[in-house]
């Protein structure tokens, strides 16, 4: 079956909105979607930065703030500006990492990202991860534990790996074979490459 | 009736598959274009760049050529990799400020495109570029004269001041009434936003 993976890092207010829209497209086009939590900060690293470049620089920080705006308002997303930007990741990433393989796992990734972009709630907290787990049935306290046992803690890490080999540099992406396709407006020629490639 | 400006740089990767869409895309749409070039070099400096992002940060660089490749097969437009990058636009960029008001404008703007990103001419000969403007039957060499002339040579030079206002930190863009689009992909939003605000 064709195949797609996406990329993505929690603090990201476009893979917010790439998060949001990709399972339904990958359903319509008949692709399998598998959901790649990453950590930026080791790639934005690699690139000399210590921050979101949404912060490094003034003016393409105030256009994505106001990006952002629009493009709630056109997918119909909740969007309340987060009071910390970028929020920190690696506890959602850890879960999500951990929960990958599970049909469950888009409601897990969607309820993380309407939390930090549509709720403004912190989304680095053990507690607030794990009710978000409980808002769709599962015993969210017990997976959050599982999620940093030792053995699953390097799947972040691994993932992060790949993405640095792969060239990725920003997020979301949507990784076709070895294709790269970064960006929320990436997601239709990414899913066009995988129908043509699959 | 509506109207859009779109904002280019004759250097810039991205502007060149714009460039070559907007016109058919604004007359579908029944919006009315302005051409409007504008040099990135001072908005890279505002930004701490001496250099394009693409050649400053080796990452993004290598997924810019790729998706340039892939967009220009995706719109069927010529391609060949200049062997000068970015090539100096401020020539060409002059000459556009120079005919934006001419029905020939856009005209001239793809063949500049087609001369720097398809055929890795050198737009920033004098020679060159009158020679494109003979190309659809005007007096190149006059209009080139003509456009380096000292009462003209402002205009640039206001397009690009009035740009850091507006907010622009890259190209393409297209604007419509104060609202910033950045981005090839962004261009259908831009329309549909200048057909809601018309």
């Amino acid at each position: 079956m064709r195949r797609l993976e996406f990329w993505f890092d929690f603090a990201s207010t476009y893979s917010y909105v790439a998060a949001m829209r990709i399972d339904d497209l990958c359903r319509d086009a008949g692709v399998a979607l598998k959901w790649v939590p990453f950590l930026l900060g080791p790639i934005f690293q690699l690139q000399g930065w210590n921050d979101s470049p949404f912060n490094l620089n003034e003016r393409r920080g105030a256009y994505m703030w106001r990006d952002l705006e629009r493009l709630a308002a056109k997918y119909r997303l909740r969007w309340r500006r987060p009071t910390v930007f970028p929020r920190a990741s690696t506890l959602a990433a850890r879960v999500a990492a951990s929960v990958a393989d599970e049909v469950w796992c888009g409601d897990f990734v969607r309820a993380v990202y309407v939390a930090n972009f549509g709720d403004d709630l912190d989304i680095s907290d053990e507690q607030v991860v794990a009710g978000l787990l409980d808002g769709f049935g599962r015993d969210g306290s017990s997976i959050v534990k599982r999620s940093l046992e030792p053995e699953r803690r390097g799947l972040l890490r691994a993932n992060t790996e790949r993405g640095i080999e792969l060239g990725i540099f920003g997020a979301p992406n949507c990784v076709v074979g070895r294709e790269l396709f970064w960006g929320e407006e990436a997601l239709e020629d990414a899913i066009a490459w995988s129908q043509k490639e699959g």
